[in-house]
């Protein structure tokens, strides 16, 4: 924001706040002086046009306009619309965004990520929540490149120099873990979730690690990966079962997964939990209905929306604030598909 | 679209057909004349031109600029994304309109329709498709009267000027009440959906000329109603359950309500289909599951959301070509939640 590179020193990027260092006022006189703000005195604005001068420092057409006249849109890059847990981020984004004026529009598949970026800055948009990023994602990168106000909700990427919150995936992997060693499960397996993404990436880290603290591991066999969808539940629950090669706990890297493991677990004649423990992640309002009862790893959903909105409105209103990452607590929610293994007593 | 009123006459619309009729040429004729195409002759050109004047025409801008620079956007407004319904629509219209090198932008929850009829035309997309329009909205009408292309998908309003693709949702309800009069049930209900809604009008519609169609009737306390939300199944079911006063059969408005009534029916102890049927509409993937089995109605989504996607390509390449109205037919489709009635030999 407000920084661009100068011609004389291609590799070296001077923002406001080394003119506001050298003019000696704060920054957002600087972004006052340069726009001829009337509550700058023409002392200082001159003093600030010397400075910038001297670094050779040019606003951005994007800066200006964010101070002078905003769309009051933002957009919400959603990928994944078959997971109910993005239509509820959503909602609450959406009633987050309205409550300071704010309209929210939303934006899904994208042909290429690049592309998105593209899409994102062409001026029918103050800013952007990301929740469907993948890790080594060239998007945030270059949206932070062009001065374009975002937020990374739900997945995160390496690196970033953005604001982000996320549920704290690593720990809810860990008490699914323990919860399970707990009742004694000895064979346990897991569908795990994309490695790609942080979340899928995290959980399974922290789900290995919590094995690893009470001397559990997975078998190979065991250890099943595909994409946060019920079919890649329902496909690699088959698998397992087809083969006759069932552990006696499985930890599916969503909700979504899960319910496409029960329904195959189902199909193939098995009882939950009797015959097989299934514990998602999320806990989507599905997780709770009569009919299902999925015992998972509740994220707050509402409290990281609402962490996700204000960081965005905060970011659109000073694009030079320091950086957040907010991680939110992950609880396990106990309910009817999970218990001890079969025979134990 | 390329019409205006004129000055002189406020109250009479002039349209480039009164042109072309006029200067003895063909509509299309006339928006590239005034466009400046190259591919008409100057000689046509000011004979266009002159009776463009002389009716006191004036190409909008609007007109002009779908012409000649598209966004090459569309907007597809859903207000309800709780209903996977939705989801599966915006999947196939998304992948039409990509195949038609046109993007999909998602526009949800407006805070009154004339708002949201003002916020489609702002310029950022060339057309919309609505899909959960009600009855009554002052938007189709105030979209029509600005010239901007759109198609109503799913839900319809009456005296539309305007493209729109249905089911048979009147069908839809006939051939449940007659699948219930065929399997001896006598005492039926009903979950219906909102009466603002043509969906929720025309099924409720539909099955009770089915029921009258067999000699029977809802008893007043059957024939609940509410939102199309699982919430409004769940609730009017147990209200039912708890009153100790259960049809043997609930038709339920759409597969969400459905599920609602599913999970109700499983809190209350009630067995279905053996001491009680339920019945939807939709056939969302999640009543095909095997923990759920819904016997349900469905109407064909990819047909539908393909010729909605199809009927707004079209609109925008010709504004003044005639309105479409497509229905698409309904079927019933028999899964594991409906039966005889309890005690029915």
């Amino acid at each position: 924001m407000a920084q661009r590179q100068t011609t004389d020193s291609p590799g070296r990027t001077v923002t406001s706040h080394d003119v506001a260092a050298l003019a000696g006022v704060s920054q957002p006189t600087v972004s006052r002086a340069l726009r001829g703000d009337a509550r700058v005195s023409e002392a200082t604005r001159q003093r600030v046009r010397d400075a910038a001068a001297k670094l050779g420092y040019i606003p951005s057409e994007r800066g200006r306009s964010l101070s002078t006249r905003r769309t009051r849109r933002v957009g919400v890059v959603v990928d994944d619309l078959s997971n109910p847990f993005y239509l509820q981020l959503l909602d609450v984004l959406h009633r987050e965004l309205e409550s300071n004026d704010t309209k929210m529009v939303m934006l899904t598949s994208p042909p290429d990520e690049l592309e998105r970026a593209e899409r994102l800055v062409d001026g029918s948009i103050d800013g952007a929540v990301l929740t469907t990023t993948r890790i080594g994602s060239p998007a945030p990168a270059e949206l932070q490149r062009r001065g374009f106000p975002f937020v990374l909700l739900n997945r995160e990427v390496d690196d970033a120099q953005a604001d982000c919150c996320v549920a704290d995936n690593h720990e809810g992997g860990r008490l699914v873990a323990a919860e399970l060693a707990r009742l004694g499960h000895r064979d346990v397996g897991a569908i795990l979730g994309p490695a790609h993404t942080s979340t899928g990436r995290d959980r399974e880290a922290g789900f290995r690690a919590g094995l690893a603290e009470h001397g559990l591991q997975m078998a190979d066999t065991h250890a099943r990966r595909g994409e946060f969808s019920f079919d890649s539940g329902y496909r690699e629950l088959t698998a397992m079962a087809t083969a006759g090669d069932l552990p006696s706990a499985v930890f599916c890297g969503n909700d979504v997964v899960a319910l496409g493991a029960l329904n195959a677990a189902s199909a193939n004649g098995l009882d939950v939990p009797g015959d097989l423990t299934v514990i998602g992640f999320d806990d989507i309002e599905m997780a709770g209905w009569d009919l299902i009862g999925l015992t998972t790893v509740r994220q707050d959903m509402e409290r990281m929306a609402r962490t996700a909105a204000t960081l965005l409105v905060e970011r659109i209103a000073d694009p030079e604030r320091p950086h957040e990452r907010v991680c939110v607590p992950a609880e396990l929610v106990a309910r009817g598909t999970h218990g001890p293994p079969p025979g134990h007593s």
